[in-house]
């Protein structure tokens, strides 16, 4: 309504869609909505979300440069600003996620559903993309997902690949895993290389030792899911990795969301594919 | 020799390939290679360069990571350091390329092919995709480019679309234009969507007055290029849009490569691509 787009009929549906994105924000940002953004907005792009002091935003920039898979960047704010024009219409990323993490010193101290308070005026947002748009997208093709159909969160996993450090982010990157059967692991590699900005292709499949990985049934984060016989796990580069990185460098203060609560944008996820 | 790969057919290859690249960064080095490297080391993405003073650095990453057709950021250095590891052995950008452009607030005020000289301690180096890596994939399926059968340079004009201007830097996007027919222009849209870090798929065919260009046979960059009949002009954004935008902003200090002598790295190209 009065956002200057065409009035077609596609405008309209994207604008009904971008007005269910906008309504989870403003659940959020009231404090009605403080659980998981997953299964709202369908179709709406989420984004992980990275707060740091502007001191370490060049370092942090270089590092996901380095780290595309990992960390694909979709927005970026300015110093101090908390909006995201590029992402949405009157985001405020003080407010508008559920619920965020809060790190000193590298450390986990503090769980909150508004950083308002927090807010300083050297603060940098990044937004990171998020597997849920392609997610999205197997389920369309009819490719069942363990952890969605089990309403479990996605089994994550710390692994002995080497992330390219900058500055002081680094560490070994972590992997989201979901099991496929053989046809359906080779969809998923050609669906999820058209969204680069969504973690993209998958880093490896089958034997988990391969990656450092020592025991498929205890994730270091998420919760376990089954592999059952002729399915092959399938890893993916995961959105927790620069969270790593951030524990590693030590920042003095640096707010993330909470996992699974992410940020709501209005960018269709069918509009973040490559192809 | 001695850098780790196995020992296979491919990486031996692979191997040999990257040691033209390596040739051809050595002979800009020597100064025996002061023109452009279009058609050296084929096979081998090459690389726009960008050098600013750090304090610029975050601004004009933001500026990339908001316009990443025009500035699809492939590598970056740290301050002071000209080498850029993750796309090259021993590269040094105050060397290896064939010649260079010297901007003084915007101005551009000198042509060298070493920048030794001027060299700082709180440079960074910013490495932008080029269009030569999916021109190569082009002619390899036996779709023409005019420009190339003519030994040309593309044809490049300014257009009325605004980039996502962010601190100092901002400015129209510049467009490159390959007249093609309808068929190999759709063939052009898939193949090109392949490679969003060498600026991807086309941000217009067709009319070129609706993107702001009065007149094809008059480009603002390069050279003119007949559009035949039966052909469609199609435009993709160029990285001569970041030259625009430092000009823009008025850095006191800023090297960039000169058109067409690009920064050869050792990455196959057909490995950039996402799918």
């Amino acid at each position: 309504m009065g956002h200057g787009l065409p009035k077609t009929e596609a405008a309209e549906r994207a604008h009904d869609g971008a007005g269910d994105a906008a309504a989870v924000r403003r659940d959020a940002r009231a404090g009605r909505l403080t659980s998981t953004t997953a299964g709202r907005a369908l179709g709406f792009a989420q984004a992980n979300l990275v707060i740091l002091p502007q001191r370490f935003a060049l370092d942090f920039l270089t590092y996901c440069q380095r780290n595309p898979k990992p960390c694909p960047l979709v927005g970026l704010s300015e110093a101090g600003d908390p909006a995201l024009p590029t992402l949405g219409r009157d985001i405020d990323v003080r407010s508008d996620l559920p619920a965020y993490r809060v790190f000193r010193d590298g450390e986990l101290v503090e769980r909150r559903t508004n950083i308002a308070e927090l807010w300083r005026e050297d603060f940098v947002a990044f937004a990171l993309g998020c597997s849920f748009s392609w997610e999205e997208a197997l389920l369309d093709e009819g490719i069942p997902l363990r952890h969605v159909a089990r309403a479990a969160n996605v089994s994550m996993y710390r692994t002995s690949i080497a992330t390219q450090p900058a500055g002081p982010f680094g560490g070994d990157l972590v992997v989201s895993m979901r099991p496929f059967a053989t046809a359906h692991a080779i969809r998923a590699i050609q669906l999820t290389s058209r969204f680069p900005s969504s973690h993209g292709a998958p880093v490896h499949f089958g034997d988990p030792r391969q990656i450092g990985i020592a025991d498929l049934a205890q994730p270091d984060y998420g919760d376990p899911t089954d592999v059952e016989a002729g399915e092959v796990p399938v890893f993916w580069a995961c959105g927790v990795t620069p969270q790593v990185a951030i524990r590693n460098a030590g920042v003095d203060l640096c707010i993330t969301h909470e996992p699974g609560c992410m940020l709501v944008t209005d960018l269709p996820n069918a509009g973040t594919a490559v192809l």
